[in-house]
């Protein structure tokens, strides 16, 4: 039986997790289960899969969470520092699928323990890159990505010929604006931005997905997980979201992990890896697919897949922060308070004015994102006059 | 430095293998290179690749060879014999790439070797199934597919997670009469059936592709090299032939190999597994491919797929007798003897007729091949008063 923990259980990631876990319940034993705040669904969760922890980030829940849990043998913690403590319990396998970077902590605790970490938390490479990847190392720990498109890529490198590897092919569904005109881009709504034509995934990453922030976060995150160059990295779009991605060698082969747009199969992938588990997901059906389709990405309409490349190249915190400043942006559109077009010009607006400074651990990188946000803030407030 | 051989050397195949030996000449070391005809292209070649035997299986070039070669270090041999003499030489790695039953004894002979064979004449493996199979193990040689499907299926079988594979996905491209009716394939002419969309190759092999036997042998081959059921293999009619072919996991995955339509991509791939060599075959370029469709295949306009599955299912040597009917219809079909539907119609005869007779040698596999293509000559004889 192999002990596993999910960070950030009642998300899309880890409610995926959690029936996946229940699809197979004699070959897990689920130690910690930490959520944000939906208390009712993680005490569900506690109770189906008989967790030895459920914790709850937000400890004003803590009351309700051990109201709904009495009774049952779970322990019952509250708070960001139990959320920390929990994920540092060692287990053989943790999802780290808390969303942002406040997910950094937690899944930096999970890395400690030297196991397999599913990381589905993007944010967390992205901006803590270096420190991150130096503690995994030093840890022992095996990083195995949950992103669709880095679980492709990681599936399609199962040769191990790292050596030959040409480039990577990251798809990208292109989002719910890949055919609006710039001029409509400036204009559009949370409810259109909100509208994933083929994934159905948390408010964060829906929006990164519309402003394409998402596919820029992923060519950092490519590039820190597989050590290949910004060059190395293309982007596709394929709006079936049916090729996952691919790589490509220098003898002419690409290798694609193709699948139903489901994360409940990236996240099966990373489970039992190197084995493969069985699930009951819905398995990909060409005919009825029937066409996959391919265009090259609109480097002016969508400005984040620059500015990513931008931060990759400049290197050091710029990835932190044009990750913390794109987090406040999204959250400030969230709430309707800027533009869609806000996104972008204001994380770019935030990059120039930070720069690439280094950052030789944790604390440093938190401190430049913080510093980030803060200039995001202040310019909305500018912008807005809010 | 790898010593090779090459049988079929100046074929599509053989060439194809000969151009990438020269794109890196410091690495490979020709011994044996075996034609049939080509006296010419076989001298060009032994020249080219400094190669120590140069065999003409058509004994009647042989002293136009050895003018050819006068003067030059490579020895010259020539006749049947002295093909699987040539065979018989040992190397590091083997193209067998002898089209159709008559390559079974040389294939048969490099195997025996022990080394690596990377394998191009499906006709070897259909007939002579299970036989060579086991001198395969008995010699602890190892089978490298060279067909792209099987190829494609192979690179997609990285992770080895064999007993996880829930199905195989062969691609078709449907050939030039994908979309013809049944009553105009009746009528096609040779010029027509020798047009295929996708794929430059021998003239067998078009043909095959035309009337999709060369699908169904391929059924056949993926079964005898990947150890699965006849119902774990499906067929997919993809017209850009670029998907070469997938693996479907039990975990809802699907990896596949995609490339330009270039035999050199999966040759390469065989000439240096389990590493991959570098190439400068065109790279696949999705943005201008634009679109990949999918469709289901027709088993009443081409009885080929449904003949070749119940071979497969009655076994022993009825796959030997499917192969050997279809090669002598072929055959009929270039010489315009006989018409493009009469290919399926004498082959099902024969295979009703033969049934599935055991065969426990390669002699007694060879003997039902010839009764196959007695019988096949026959029902062309008595069809057509010829």
């Amino acid at each position: 039986m192999k002990t596993v923990s999910i960070l950030g259980s009642t998300g899309s990631i880890g409610c995926s997790t959690v029936d996946l876990l229940l699809q197979d319940p004699a070959s897990f034993k689920t130690i910690a289960l930490v959520g944000g705040k939906n208390v009712k669904k993680l005490a569900e969760q506690a109770i189906a899969l008989h967790a030895q922890y459920a914790v709850i980030a937000d400890e004003q829940f803590l009351p309700e969470l051990k109201k709904l849990l009495a009774g049952y043998n779970t322990k019952v913690m509250g708070g960001r520092q139990a959320v920390v403590e929990a994920a540092g319990i060692p287990v053989d396998w943790t999802m780290a699928a808390i969303t942002g970077a406040i997910g950094l902590e937690p899944t930096m605790a999970a890395v400690k323990n030297g196991k397999y970490v599913a990381l589905a938390n993007k944010e967390a490479l992205v901006s803590a890159g270096d420190v991150m990847l130096k503690a995994v190392n030093a840890a022992g720990a095996t990083l195995l990505p949950v992103d669709s498109e880095h679980n492709a890529i990681f599936q399609s490198m199962a040769d191990q010929q790292y050596r030959s590897i040409e480039k990577l092919i990251l798809t990208a569904s292109g989002g719910p604006f890949r055919k609006t005109s710039f001029e409509d881009m400036k204009k559009v709504t949370l409810q259109q931005a909100l509208k994933h034509p083929t994934w159905t995934m948390g408010a964060k990453i829906t929006i990164d997905s519309a402003s394409m922030f998402n596919k820029g976060l992923e060519i950092i995150e490519a590039a820190r997980l597989f050590s290949v160059t910004e060059e190395q990295i293309d982007v596709l779009i394929h709006p079936q979201s049916i090729i996952h991605s691919m790589v490509q060698y220098t003898d002419g082969s690409t290798i694609a992990q193709l699948g139903s747009p489901d994360m409940r199969i990236p996240i099966a992938h990373t489970l039992t890896w190197p084995k493969r588990m069985h699930t009951n997901v819905a398995r990909l059906n060409l005919t009825e697919v029937a066409k996959l389709e391919f265009e090259a990405p609109d480097d002016i309409r969508f400005p984040a897949l620059r500015l990513s490349r931008e931060a990759l190249r400049a290197g050091k915190c710029s990835p932190t922060i044009l990750s913390a400043a794109n987090e406040v942006a999204v959250d400030a559109f969230l709430k309707e308070q800027i533009g869609f077009l806000d996104i972008p010009e204001s994380v770019e607006a935030v990059m120039q004015k930070l720069g690439a400074p280094q950052a030789n651990n944790l604390e440093e990188v938190i401190y430049w994102d913080q510093e980030a946000r803060r200039h995001a803030e202040e310019w909305i407030k500018n912008r807005y006059k809010i």
